[in-house]
């Protein structure tokens, strides 16, 4: 069984919208396992349009096509399928009632224009769509089946799931099972993840992929066929034990995720001292909702007034040190713990550029400081890449700590009982 | 002048991940007037990138691809490409040198994984890499330029910086004139902007588009052809006219980018006092380099204690009208502004959800006071959507109260003169 997707239209191509409706459809079909071939992208002009149908009809068991059937002049999709297929447009009688019922019931004037979307090639079947005016479309040409839908993510959505996805599961009934897990790794570059992972031999036919996403990596465990679920469950297995606390989450859980959710159990309450994250590490865990149950406060201390006030850091340490120091970043986890009496404080000072880069204390240098129940921790770090990069790596190493602290609590807890 | 985009990977059509380098390439491609024409995406088996490319090349004059360029077993895209040209893969020395010292000035260990990147097809030009291990390479296959670059954002635009819109000028010198401009715009709804907009007749042969990314719309403005520039400097000037204040910025310039540069221009010193958007507009205006000559600090208060301590908010504010209140958020706007001694003082306080919410107070309710050198400003918000939706347009509203007090500040400055 082979599936492509089309998209049509010209802001595709001339970068005025990223195309979401690929990734959302294919997330769609392979949850049902039906798994996508091939996708591609064409503009508005009718020529290009029966190009790409034809030979993806010609190539594929089933087409998913989508924008390109508004009611406006640029809209050709219909048109061309009627070229590529030789099947001339005529009106639809159940299409057009559509059309004028999705009027009526929006109490809204149907503009002469819209009647232009109840031209569909000749012999389709109509596909409803209750979320808007274009009706989608469905022809069968030799073996390809191909379905024509609006290019709005969330009419689109709908008619897949409503037609598409049945009568897809009609045609091939048995699609070989597919199973995954996604695994988010922390602290290993993507060639050290590899061979950890590939000093144990995995279950049969499952597949491994890699996806970066800087500074965690992805593990992709991926199975077909007959024991998929229980192969991809082996695999996972051997990854945990290869990559031990390395692992962050399983699934669609993030970093910062998983440390809130551990830090919810232990019960512990933080307090976070932030300089050059400005406000990053607090951000994303506060993307987290149940935040509030561990985050008292966190101080986004940029100037040394700042530090000063609200950390009480001594100026001595500032004078002697500077603010990106060791001693600074001590000074201000000790301070934001005290003054907020919370378990842990955290803190972060460095130089993310691109200015402030001295040859002592290049762009990159981040003192992270931790205080918390378990003792008090302090590292450099010379972190790679520019102003964004240097932020972000800040912040996923300091919820990083704040992970394993968590977990180191929550597994001696288990130990003790 | 035919040119089209693949992108490989697994993840583009298992719904994984959405394809955005296809429209940020077309995006920067189309500012040098080269059109994107088709764009394709095909998964990590080799069979079905040799098919895409043999293709591709067949039918444009030059091809962008990206990724499939990485250390591991999936990553196929050199392999595919040496069996569709038909010129094996062998060990590229210069790419091999820029690899070894790209982990040579990271400090980073070199696992023997990544001498696979130098395997590129024969007769290959190398495109370096400033940003990552993995070099590009460049080939000519019969009439048609293939440029190869990895599938991490920032590696690869760089690379099509640096290397690839170099060569496509020079092949193509005179493209046909295309000019474009972006106008941002906050405040107002799309439907709004163009209504707006439409008041008054563009020249002849603009272009209007529009592109709505929350809270913000971007209007774009693009002409061909003859005097091109001249017609988009005249129709901005009628978009400038009809939308006023509500133009936040040109061109790639964001609204957290406007703000910060606003602020530094009238010399005000700024502080914030963030609960429900946890360190949001801090990390929106820290993203900004430059931001330190007027952020003096952001106290982001989860807790109820926090906003005793740090912003000396009355006890009995919060116990009368609670955490949520316009009481509590000029208190707290008062309360940095006092303990920072700065300019400014900005805070917000509110229901981002998904729990919290009351009949009173539902989810999305925000309270956002500001006090500084031309007075003291309340609202009270009722934000739509999810607590993403929520965080993200306090944030915005908040930045844009900063960048239209900076602005009139500085009219107000330049009329004084």
């Amino acid at each position: 069984m082979k599936i492509a997707i089309l998209t049509i239209g010209d802001e595709l191509l001339n970068g005025d919208l990223a195309d979401t409706n690929t990734s959302s459809i294919a997330r769609r079909l392979i949850t049902h396992s039906l798994p996508v071939h091939e996708a591609a992208t064409t503009g508005d002009r009718e020529t290009g349009i029966v190009a790409a149908l034809t030979r993806l009809a010609a190539t594929h068991d089933a087409v998913v096509v989508t924008g390109g059937l508004g009611p406006t002049v640029d809209d050709r999709t219909a048109k061309a399928a009627a070229t590529a297929f030789d099947r001339p447009l005529s009106l639809n009688d159940m299409a057009l009632r559509q059309i004028r019922e999705r009027f009526r019931t929006m109490k809204r004037y149907m503009h002469p224009a819209n009647e232009k979307q109840a031209m569909l090639p000749g012999r389709s079947t109509v596909i409803a769509n209750r979320n808007g005016t274009a009706p989608g479309f469905h022809l069968q040409h030799h073996e390809a089946d191909l379905y024509f839908l609006p290019g709005v993510p969330r009419e689109m959505l709908a008619m897949l799931d409503d037609y598409i996805i049945p009568s897809l599961l009609e045609r091939f009934p048995d699609p070989p099972l597919l199973s995954q897990q996604i695994v988010t790794v922390m602290g290993l570059p993507e060639p050290e993840v590899e061979s950890r992972i590939n000093s144990e031999p995995l279950p049969e036919g499952v597949e491994l992929a890699f996806n970066v996403e800087l500074p965690t990596v992805q593990v992709k465990l991926r199975a077909r066929g007959k024991d998929a679920r229980k192969r991809v469950d082996r695999a996972e297995v051997i990854v945990r034990r290869a990559l031990g606390e390395h692992v962050v989450g399983f699934g669609d859980e993030t970093l910062a995720a998983a440390t809130a959710k551990h830090l919810i159990t232990t019960g512990l309450s933080l307090s976070l001292a932030e300089s050059c994250t400005g406000g990053l590490i607090a951000k994303l865990l506060t993307d987290q909702a149940g935040a509030s149950a561990f985050l008292e406060r966190s101080v986004v201390t940029y100037a040394n007034s700042a530090k000063i006030d609200c950390l009480h850091v001594p100026a001595d340490i500032l004078e002697h040190h500077g603010a990106v120091s060791e001693a600074c970043a001590v000074a201000m986890a000790r301070g934001v713990k005290d003054a907020s009496r919370t378990d842990i404080g955290l803190a972060v000072t460095g130089i993310a550029g691109p200015d402030g880069g001295t040859e002592d204390k290049p762009i990159g240098t981040v003192f992270m400081a931790m205080t918390g129940p378990d003792g008090e921790y302090v590292e450099k770090f010379l972190f790679q890449g520019d102003r964004e990069q240097v932020r972000i790596r800040t912040a996923c190493v300091a919820l990083d700590w704040l992970r394993r602290l968590a977990m180191h609590r929550i597994s001696g807890a288990t130990q003790e009982e």
